[in-house]
């Protein structure tokens, strides 16, 4: 089983990389880009059951791998 | 329309970011946590052509926003 893990910067934060990636293709040239979003990917191979390993990995989400104060995240387990 | 794209490091390349949380999911007690891999994600909105929008993201992964030879991504295009 594999987890995965998407952690963003909340929209209402500020997100300096996400700014330079937006103008670094607008000056590349690229027409059609609108806001671009910055984040982490994580991806964790599990063992055990499912839904043990999904309120664990929740948790740890919770506890130290994002910061819930200016980061969402979205945790999928697929088998 | 919306583009998301993962990058991640190669199997092959070393990920000290990986080894990190991995370690670090260990030491916190969490069990039935294997390899850890860390990539960065990218969350862009686009407008037009969605085949057209697909080529030039495309490209720009491949020039600019990734680093192919330690680096591998995956480009998704969402309505």
């Amino acid at each position: 089983m594999k987890a995965k893990i998407i952690i963003t910067p909340k929209k209402a934060v500020l997100d300096p990389q996400g700014q330079t990636v937006e103008r670094a293709l607008a000056h590349m040239g690229y027409t059609g880009v609108g806001h671009v979003h910055v984040g982490k990917y994580l991806e964790i191979e599990v063992t055990g059951d499912k839904e043990t390993v999904r309120r664990q990995l929740d948790e740890a989400c919770h506890k130290f791998l994002s910061n819930p104060v200016i980061e969402d995240y979205k945790l999928e387990i697929v088998d």
